[in-house]
């Protein structure tokens, strides 16, 4: 029975390139590291397939190429011996951060005739340093700004950010649609800990997607909410009504998504970041990040938050049975229900706006405004029905 | 010298469709489990590459296919939310266990339009419970009565049946020819545990393969036996004889083997199963079961017995040399030997006799009678001699 | 990036045989064990990506191939019944270890008709014993004698032979680059302990290498060494001139190389050996040897020394970092320098030299001296620059 592909069969030519995009797209800025990550020592990346070494110099932070073209060796293996560059932990080869020029070979003299040749360059990456992140450009040049990706809110200078980060297994489209998926958080996460303290619903009429004024955003909005109800002749579900010291959040909670790998939603007094970078084929580098814009005492006793229980309930307990259901996925073929229309529309999303070019970036990004409509509607194509 | 391939050349053609039986043979109900292995928690087995989930619902036991066809993952994970259902643990999808249909969508509401599309419903597999086992179909409908497949002895009600089942690395046919090979007991187990307390031969003379007369079972039966012998100028093997605690047992042990994939051997008040049921093209699930027909006091003695020394100096220790010679065999390419021909009889049995669509299941059994005979006689094409 | 393999398209034509030398080059002797490894148990050993098995018989040393024809187990599992012989765990086929004939099935009685087929005889490798270690044979017969591939100075009898072995990863040209790789000693070792007590130089001037007059090694000198430098507006490296407990070491080190895959240098009053013997793609299984001409109790403080320090310092702590070396290499392609040049005079002296059949053993070594002599410039093609 595995061989009914006719489901996927039918997605391939709809979402052509979003199917394609196995290591992420191209042409983005992407998150990469905590700022504090990286220190005296050199931190080694994977980000959409290309391996990446990550230094500090002077307090800038460099990116390049994780690869020594004489031999092939990790440059993030090699050492600072002298100022504004690497050596190759094997021969000595030395590299300029800034422009990943060739400048010693340590083994070979002063006189060494490789040095300055244009086949010996390291490839860099433009990196920078935005809202306690490492952010890296993968793709062409010219890089656009980096401020055309970091979302931004989080470039206020009263943002207050803590969060953890993880290569986790996977693919990353698995762990993005996974992370706008309306549905699963009513019945998987039912039984987390962190629904424990808090009332849950059992299904949303309406879930409806649009993109946000200037295009960047795709937002999520569900008509009613229903805490509980009757499934025909199977009976009442749930069974039990909600506890006496279960909080009630009756309101709207807005999840928002973005390219290139960027979900957001808002919780209560702060907002909550994941962010599923594309690692290779099979893995993605995890952001969950919690984040409010506060200052002074109330920023300290946000920290104080975060790492008391928010880290622990939803980052690490309420994570892992994202993570098991990422491991668990085996699509295709897959047939999609009615609240998979944040999926549909998160596919067709990237399918019309996603960059093919560097250019594109910096293009006026609301043209697709009404192609983007049906995005709203429940899915029909991809879904099969 | 790999590259030997003549041996195999031959066998292809001569053996088409047991060389093809990679994952088993189709159209046959396979014991999955004992009965006291699935209670409250649903079972996850593959049998014959197909990923099977195993339920418990008010006394019956029920088997679908182990993947919820709306994201792919196991509904072996899932739980029981109404009875007579398995609710997918990812979505709450919901299906009827007898009849795979989606009942209802928790977290769709009771309007789920989805509900009751043909393409959603999950296939099923027959199953059924007998002499504490249970048996599923694998095949295509419809499926015959459990008890054409279930050895008729094993269905009397003075059946007492204990044993142990593991999922071991090896392809099903290793196991199975390992288990019907005459000729490595005397030589490979000669120093288990179990032959300390008995007398074993060195060979064999005149090991002849017959059906059975319903054409269900190959039978093996030896001539003479020998228990120590001259081996030209090498000597005399084995150079000690019998010590004087060890039992003799100068009769015929009997074999026999049925299809798909069941070796039955007399042992001393006792008969043994060793059943190797294909579960992926690297690994089977081995039942090895020790049964008599008894009641009352008889019958715990027999249970006291197993659980003494049976299960830990036959199904243990013993089974641990034939897994041993299961991961280190390595064919083709092979060159067989006389006593062999118990190998290539059943090899013929399965090419004649493999049902090849349920009709056969019901069709008279013994036509064959006749085509079957050559396998008494020593292996020709196959063995290269 | 990784798609610039312009520099291995240029490799290919060039050293066509070397390239290809995947699992190695046949038709030589190639060290398997230390004598004191194989006694009373086989063992098993792959060479060229060929199984063999080692036994020790009234005193000799027998390899066979590590595989019973009859089912493809290891002989390597099996026991010895008979003087002379092997027997297959699994069904006791016999086999006359000098010979590889199946002499004895014990399972099929004395008269078993498979005996001395040729179809069933397992093939055997040539086998000696010389300076401590097991020397087999790989590749077609006639096998010229042993001591056309022992290096001469092992087989005096006053050799005091020490060392180490292991099966490592890696494919064994990576371990043999880097062994004779002149310029990596000199920055990758430098933070070894071994070079704590050294000098350790900065690079050295006009590295050159030639045939020995018999054409057998390939021979390193180098011109100038410099202990420190000034690498432009870099600055001086090492930056600390050397510590008044380092020894100075200002003569020139030897170093040789030699078909199949031995490396000997001369190190302060002893020889050490690095033969790096081609396991499969993946691995290879390395020697690090001392040796040196004594005996009485120089020959015990010899010993002694070697298990003070030598072996702890350079062949564990000082090899894990070439072992490291060689498991992060990934070429190609790659870019060479010129310090390179004994790493393409290498790849060269296969090329003109290694034998493509067992005639070329004993052919007049010494030919190529001209063809040799372009391996001591700097190198061309291969090198890209």
């Amino acid at each position: 029975m595995e061989e009914q592909l006719s489901a996927s069969k039918r997605l391939a030519p709809i979402f052509r390139r979003y199917s394609a995009a196995v290591t992420g797209f191209r042409h983005y800025w992407y998150p990469v590291a905590f700022s504090r990550e990286v220190g005296k020592q050199p931190l080694a990346r994977t980000i959409c397939g290309e391996k990446i070494a990550l230094f500090r110099d002077g307090g800038r932070v460099y990116a390049l190429h994780d690869r020594c073209p004489h031999r092939g060796v990790p440059l993030s293996m090699g050492r600072k011996e002298f100022p504004g560059t690497i050596s190759c932990m094997y021969h000595g080869w030395t590299y300029d951060l800034p422009s990943g020029q060739l400048v010693a070979v340590i083994t070979d003299g002063p006189d060494s005739p490789i040095c300055g040749k244009a086949n010996v360059a390291v490839p860099t990456y433009p990196a920078e340093e935005r809202a306690g992140l490492i952010w890296v450009y993968v793709g062409d040049p010219p890089a656009p700004p980096v401020e055309v990706d970091v979302p931004a809110e989080l470039l206020r200078p009263d943002t207050v950010l803590e969060g953890v980060s993880a290569v986790r297994t996977g693919n990353w489209r698995y762990a993005m649609e996974n992370g706008c998926d309306e549905g699963h958080a009513k019945y998987q996460h039912r039984y987390a800990l962190w629904y424990f303290f808090r009332e849950n619903a059992a299904w949303a009429k309406d879930v409806r997607l649009f993109p946000s004024e200037d295009g960047v955003w795709l937002e999520r909005v569900r008509g009613e909410v229903r805490y509980s109800d009757i499934y025909g002749r199977l009976g009442r579900w749930p069974r039990r009504g909600p506890r006496f010291w279960q909080s009630r959040n009756r309101g709207t909670t807005t999840m928002s998504l973005r390219l290139p790998c960027i979900m957001r939603q808002q919780q209560r007094g702060w907002t909550e970041y994941q962010i599923y970078v594309p690692w290779d084929e099979t893995h993605y580098l995890c952001f969950l990040l919690a984040t409010k814009w506060t200052t002074g005492l109330d920023a300290l006793l946000f920290r104080a938050r975060y790492h008391t229980y928010i880290r622990r309930l939803k980052h690490e307990a309420f994570y892992a049975e994202d993570q098991l259901a990422i491991d668990l996925m085996d699509t295709p073929p897959e047939q999609l229900y009615r609240p998979d229309v944040a999926i549909t529309a998160w596919r067709r999303f990237c399918e019309e706006r996603a960059r093919q070019s560097p250019a594109d970036a910096l293009a006026a990004p609301a043209t697709p405004a009404a192609p983007a409509a049906p995005a709203a509607q429940a899915p029909s194509g991809a879904a099969g029905r």
